[in-house]
């Protein structure tokens, strides 16, 4: 079956359609109740919607993902994964013996939500209200960067409208005039335990997308021809669209339609049967939609002069945050090199690459969960995105950081004004669980340099690093530490101090108080060495057993960070399995901080040099 | 100054509204000049609103914070705290010493950001967007459970309306018809680093607000009178109203006046005395506004019958969430405990709470943001909130949850679905991140029960538990291991199975796979001691260093969570300072899982029965 979209739909066009979303649902049927699990009845509802997209709208090389021409669909209703892997069959991207057999197995590609393990596949979805702020960066990307006329389509649920970042993704679409983008709102009324909030009001979802900037196409879901009329009309609007679709759920098989009771509940095989029958039976179509038009263009690529890193003077006291600013900038000179803000650019410094590059630079205002989506839309797109805000507010997106690690996007994250270091603005403003957060991300890296050259260094380092990498700064200037042009690998870390009675180890601010520490021990005759470990995940184990040999293991680790989950997990998940003793000191955040300015704060925390020397003492 | 809020304002009456809001102002400048650091600017353009808003319509006794009718005033924008520490100055919570003497200083209860360790504030802010949301919680106890006429006012800011927190905030105030709600927004058009995303379009936000649900009201935030009539308007409007004041930035301080370069910035000294000069100089006005009506009920108190918890035949396969959803209905019985769905009641099983106590079970959709910020406002009423979703989406509310340590709020989260024991649904749905998150967050405890008699044991634990806590529930059907009746201390963990040759250490589903590998493990000679570490934080240091001495240091922890921050770390944590050695082989799920049944996908992790005797056979 081929159609184009060019034309307006003759009768045997309608025919082919319904055809078409007839074995959509039939084999969105047959796989669930293959696998025992999933989610035909929200499947259902979108069939017909999908038919008309891929025959009509969606210009794919179904042969050819890695076509950059090619226009995009993401799912962000994950869980309708049978209508997707459906559709990939309808294509012929995967075999109808795939969908039947692996659908939901053990290792499987098909799994119970889509993953980029399926070239397909952009992003991960199946935490709602995830896929359209993805949608919006790939948009981005489109718009700004690629200039190129692919389009984004983003199948929605209803539901998911309740999630806010929906919300900050209409916003930014509409601010940035995306064109490019439509999402198709699967407005089913049924949520996983009853009726959404908004049921089949289509009239305020109309008002809120339309005062949120974008263009509401409203139209009945189950209707061919209207549903054809408005892709048509969203690919060539003027701004960004939203199709509101009213559709039912489990719609063709009469005994589940528009029931609360069928969500997420596979049809029992009889039932399955009878259903299938029903709908005519298994059908054997293969479509083939438009294709792009255009030969694709090349990838971006880090092409370009080579970046020349900033330089410091040892000594001098400069901030992280401002060597990341000025790495970050460094590494603009690669076309590819991407940046993004939360809107506190002149304090990440992140506002130096926008400076420099403000055609790169995506202003994402306070809103942190699109602004690592973005990051992840972008990097679908094959740019290198770093997305900064404070450390403490990266966890508001921390739904969507756990989704890139799933993901594996390679993204790379700066949370800067990291701990109780920050002084006076109070604990709302400190990241504190960002190294426990972090690190617990599949895949991810977790740097945290201690001075101006190591920072610099870091930053280049995570511009080819796979997956989730987060690198945390500090408020405040501290002496720069280290010769320019020293190697700072991740994994690494560095001995900044030598000794043998008792290893002081810190990473970023605590490095400094080390060793101060270290100078106090070493008037009492106690020789302490001070590790730099920068690269909190990777762990150096290799520099913590060399520590564990040369001081008969003793260890003080010290973090602004609470107790849980950071550096000093860090360090003992690495020497868990020893024979040897450990024993290991450590201090960081116990009580609830206040304001104060960074030295009491530090002090009162109990990761403040006297704190250091006492622990070193007790143990060495 | 005293004026009547019922009564038309007069000529005297603007003059001194107009001599409180130089106050405000001139109070604003000199503490943080004072400090050498806060956000003066961001205080002087709501200063017109709230001399107006204190003055006359927040009915609040201000000698008796405590009082349950008086209404409630939430500082959303939180950096606004000059502006919130010169009203409660203005109103004698605080003398004039304690403001310009102690304000983000050290030890200072008068922060950067406010908390609750003032008593007149109720949660704290400071990360955008989560003060509206947390008053929606209030609202919500006021209409449906308080049944009192306080109402609750939230100053937020124009920036954080890019939150979409702030949106599932309106959507739940209009879909609750919360009349007892009303948001302030201080349009001043300036973010941290420049313009906001629609400055002064308040047709734009207008058009939003409506479309959620609520009632907009367009004022010119600097015209008192204007002021005074939409705030009376609020009052007694139908639905939940949403002030949308055009102000200026840096009001009153020509100089500073609507520009985008002093966002949180002080004054220099001698600029800060000539703009105190410029607005009349220090004033001494004391305010006394309108005091609540009506004698205060008491609070909802854990009255009613002894909460008889569910029985559960030992052997008897039964999944933790049900027993969940069994306990929570049992803790029905008393007044205070509430509970909160996040759209998957079936699944986490709340709605066993929802169908016995409907009109104390609250709906939050799919919007887990919403969903933990109105269990913090519904506890600042004095209800025991016990809120539920999947353990991976309480990921989307990590900033809330954060938050809500910093408030020292007592909310009981409940996270099902935990790891991938879940089977085939796929890495988004697992929580797998959750126990590393949630052990991170100040004042935590995390409970991970492996069967039915202690999970309902726990839920009845978490109902008076002070701080953030939170319960790990599984999705299948495990063997009852305990007898009912058994006490299941927080802090405390069982010895399931006594040995010494070496300790298998689990939690949850895994402590099952540790039982019969410890079976296994008999039969090679191998005698293996199983601890069911129930109590994740606090974890029990006791019978941690008890298996130590009893094995000689062999240990194996097993969990089903990533390999970072969770159960293993909560060991090691324990026991870093040790002197002796402790040898812990850790299994936890390094991988990405896939699909698969549950069996599977804990073999292919590494954390089943196979890997654990390995594990233990390598160490013993």
């Amino acid at each position: 079956m081929t159609m184009e979209a060019e034309r307006t739909l003759r009768e045997e066009d309608l025919t082919g359609l319904a055809e078409l979303a007839a074995q959509l649902r039939v084999d969105s049927i047959r796989c669930s109740t293959q696998a025992g699990s999933g989610h035909p009845t929200s499947s259902l509802s979108a069939a017909d919607l999908l038919a008309v997209l891929i025959s009509r709208h969606l210009r794919y090389d179904w042969s050819y993902p890695g076509n950059r021409a090619n226009d995009h669909l993401i799912f962000s209703k994950g869980h309708a994964s049978p209508l997707l892997y459906a559709v990939f069959r309808a294509t012929g991207a995967i075999s109808e013996q795939e969908l039947l057999e692996t659908y939901r197995q053990s290792n499987s590609r098909l799994q119970g939500h889509p993953t980029p393990v399926l070239p397909w596949v952009d992003t991960a979805t199946g935490s709602l209200g995830q896929g359209l702020p993805v949608g919006v960066g790939i948009a981005l990307a489109g718009r700004y960067l690629d200039k190129l006329p692919y389009h984004v389509w983003v199948l929605c649920g209803d539901s998911e409208t309740a999630e806010g970042s929906i919300w900050e993704a209409l916003d930014k679409a509409g601010h940035y005039g995306l064109r490019n983008l439509t999402a198709i709102v699967d407005v089913n009324r049924f949520g996983q335990r009853g009726p959404t909030e908004l049921e089949w009001d289509l009239d305020t979802y109309r008002r809120r997308v339309e005062a949120f900037g974008c263009h509401p196409l409203v139209v009945d879901g189950h209707d061919l021809a209207a549903i054809d009329e408005v892709l048509g009309r969203a690919r060539e609007a003027t701004g960004p669209t939203v199709v509101l679709a009213r559709t039912v759920k489990g719609k063709g098989v009469p005994d589940i339609e528009n029931r609360p009771d069928w969500h997420g509940k596979a049809l029992e095989p009889d039932r399955a049967e009878r259903a299938v029958q029903a709908l005519g039976g298994v059908r054997q179509i293969r479509v083939a939609g438009p294709r792009p038009a255009a030969a694709p263009p090349p990838a971006p690529a880090p092409a370009g002069e080579a970046p020349e890193l900033p330089r410091y003077e040892k000594g001098a006291k400069v901030a992280t945050r401002n060597a990341y600013g000025d790495a970050l900038r460094a590494l603009g000179v690669r076309p590819d090199v991407v940046a993004l803000d939360g809107e506190v650019s002149d304090s990440t410094r992140a506002d130096k690459f926008g400076e420099a590059y403000p055609d790169r630079f995506f202003e994402m205002f306070i809103a942190e969960q699109q602004l690592v989506a973005a990051a992840v839309g972008l990097r679908v797109r094959g740019y290198r995105p770093f997305a900064a805000t404070f450390a403490a507010f990266l966890s508001r997106a921390y739904d969507f950081i756990r989704m890139a690690g799933i993901s594996r996007a390679d993204i790379a994250l700066a949370g800067s004004h990291a701990g109780v270091e920050i002084g006076p603005d109070g604990p709302s403003q400190m990241g504190l669980e960002d190294l426990a957060a972090l690190r617990a991300v599949h895949g991810s890296t977790v740097l945290y340099p201690s001075d101006a050259v190591s920072c610099a260094a870091l930053v280049a380092a995570m511009v080819d690093r796979e997956g989730v990498s987060y690198l945390r700064t500090t408020r405040g200037k501290y002496p720069v530490l280290y010769d320019n042009g020293e190697d700072f690998p991740i994994g690494g870390s560095k001995v900044v101090r030598d000794g043998g009675d008792v290893a002081l180890i810190g990473a970023g601010v605590t490095v400094h108080n080390c060793l101060a520490a270290a100078d106090e021990l070493a008037r009492e005759g106690i020789d302490a060495r001070v590790v730099d470990l920068y690269s909190v995940k990777p762990v150096d184990r290799q520099r913590l057993l060399d520590a564990v040999r040369d001081t008969g293991g003793r260890l003080v680790v010290v973090e602004d960070h609470y107790p849980q989950g950071g550096l000093g997990s860090a360090v003992l998940e690495s020497l868990a399995d020893l024979a040897e003793p450990v024993r290991v000191n450590h201090l960081a955040v116990r009580g609830l901080p206040g304001s104060g300015t960074p030295a009491q704060q530090m002090d009162r925390a109990g990761i403040g040099v006297h704190a250091i020397v006492s622990a070193a003492r007790a143990i060495a």
